[in-house]
């Protein structure tokens, strides 16, 4: 799937070119890489933009960036065997060559392999360092997220829960809000489509020490209002502005920065990634015990149905990690 | 000067009462001080306002909350005898008796009174502590500093240039952009009233390692297009917005925040009261050997004059630390 043009507003199978080509055989020291399944993630949006961001752009006529998990078909490098599974951003494609750079061995048989894109991949990873190194909950704070039943910030409230924190989820739906509490183990929801959002913060996070944010726009706006003394504010994303056709809406409400002495900071993934394994053993660990619940929204219909599910993303249709099977 | 209603917008003649009453005598513990000189400072138009902020706001009748420094002209305790000099918050009057709570002495043979009201007084530490503790300047950083010619921001410049950054200013008129270059040693200035202001940044700073703003709206969403990864932006004010009769503007640029991994944090020098000895220490040392300069900007006719002194500062009139001699 290569990206034809670059989309203003939501993206549309304009944007889209889909080829057939060669698999090729890898080279001295490549392996060949069978693609089992692709990571969707909002940040896709972003990459499809030209200019300056966090990470180059993806190419008009390249093949779309994006997470994967795979097995090794054909191998002529010895830390990657054949039949050996692989993580890395391989791209939304069937198959891909690969001289191994990026790439991370995982064990199918510790978890499913759409975990390695969720929780054990970049979708945990931001959620560990965004809510432990940025976030930086104590026990018994009140820590609220948006977007709360999407990949991010499922894990988000589960682990802040496990740190002894009060979490508060805000998403869109009645089904989600039930899984935010039922599943995702949060103390209290907010429906966003249904609830006036300020009204719900008063009467169930009145003091927040952290938010969590992945939506932006006036969810974000609503938070800062009440942020308690020295709260931070993490900024993972801001779903709610990726397909603005008009200027983004800046929050308002920032002076609420000031009054509490609160930060508002910005966080990518990747600047973690030395920091990777450490936090991967230790969601692992809950998995295994079972305090930390792994949920991922598997679609069918492999590279071809990448367009739509992708926009799955933006309609807010997900709960949990959304992954595309091969 | 007593607050005789709230205002809407910029204060009005209206919003205030001028009493004359009898001075009282000091009780036991107690002491009689001539207020020889008001502070007037932007944070003011917020304690007007009724409802939550940083500090309780001023009650309607109650004589208007200022920094002021003056003499003590009775005593009933040791540690501020007759003919020594306080500075403190004893609010917008001639005389005020005080059990010395809050009042630190200060020496008017080491620096002038007004002095004690800006560069060693509570503009000096809101620039100190602002800068180095929430900003954090690395040598060779580029610190850009809104209301650059104001109180805060004629020293913050001086402070980040004494520790090797370079300094680009934004202040509103000629006049104050070459005192900017000429007294305070910024490395450059911008002109908001002429020029394009992103643009000027585009081209004078275009990496922004500290952004420390006093003034929010336009100039503070151009100061978000610019900064550098890591960047951290100090919100020390937003004197743009607090006379605003409508929503206040907020940062459309603040994913900013996101894409180069920065923070905004906001500050209230109240905070770090426990280190203000530390940070005076530093900055008399430096009035002393001349680099750094303290800029008054007097205003006379004493406590009636007081309202209209106010709105200089909503006119960017002042240069340096607005004062009311009484």
């Amino acid at each position: 799937m290569r990206l034809a043009s670059r989309p203003v507003g939501l993206p549309t199978d304009e944007n889209w070119t889909l080829t057939e080509e060669p698999v090729g055989e890898p080279g001295d020291g490549e392996i060949l890489v069978r693609i089992s399944h692709i990571s969707l993630d909002p940040a896709m949006r972003g990459w499809m933009n030209e200019g300056r961001s966090y990470i180059a752009p993806v190419a008009i006529g390249d093949v779309m960036r994006a997470g994967t998990v795979g097995e090794v078909v054909a191998s002529h490098h010895d830390a990657f065997p054949v039949g050996s599974h692989v993580v890395g951003a391989l791209g939304v494609q069937e198959y891909a060559i690969s001289d191994g750079q990026g790439l991370t061995r995982v064990d199918p048989s510790l978890a499913a392999l759409p975990t390695y894109l969720g929780v054990l991949g970049m979708t945990g990873m931001t959620a560990y360092f965004g809510l432990f190194t940025e976030g930086r909950p104590q026990e018994g704070d009140t820590v609220v997220v948006s977007g709360a039943a999407g990949a991010v910030g499922s894990v988000v409230g589960q682990i802040a829960k496990l740190k002894g924190c009060r979490t508060v989820g805000i998403a869109g739906g009645e089904d989600k809000c039930r899984l935010l509490i039922e599943e995702f183990g949060y103390d209290a929801a907010i429906d966003y489509k249904a609830a006036d959002v300020p009204k719900a913060l008063r009467e169930l996070a009145p003091k927040i020490d952290v938010y969590f944010d992945n939506v932006g726009g006036e969810i974000l706006d609503a938070a800062l209002a009440r942020l308690n003394l020295g709260a931070r504010v993490v900024i993972c994303g801001a779903i709610s502005q990726y397909n603005a056709t008009e200027a983004v809406a800046g929050p308002a409400n920032y002076l609420s920065l000031l009054v509490n002495r609160a930060s508002m900071k910005g966080m990518v993934v990747f600047d973690y990634a030395d920091r990777y394994a450490e936090a991967a053993k230790e969601m692992a660990g809950w998995l295994a015990e079972g305090t930390l619940v792994a949920r991922e929204d598997v679609v069918d219909g492999g590279v071809p149905a990448f367009p739509d599910a992708l926009l799955r993303l933006f309609r807010g249709e997900n709960t949990g990690k959304l992954v595309l099977a091969v």
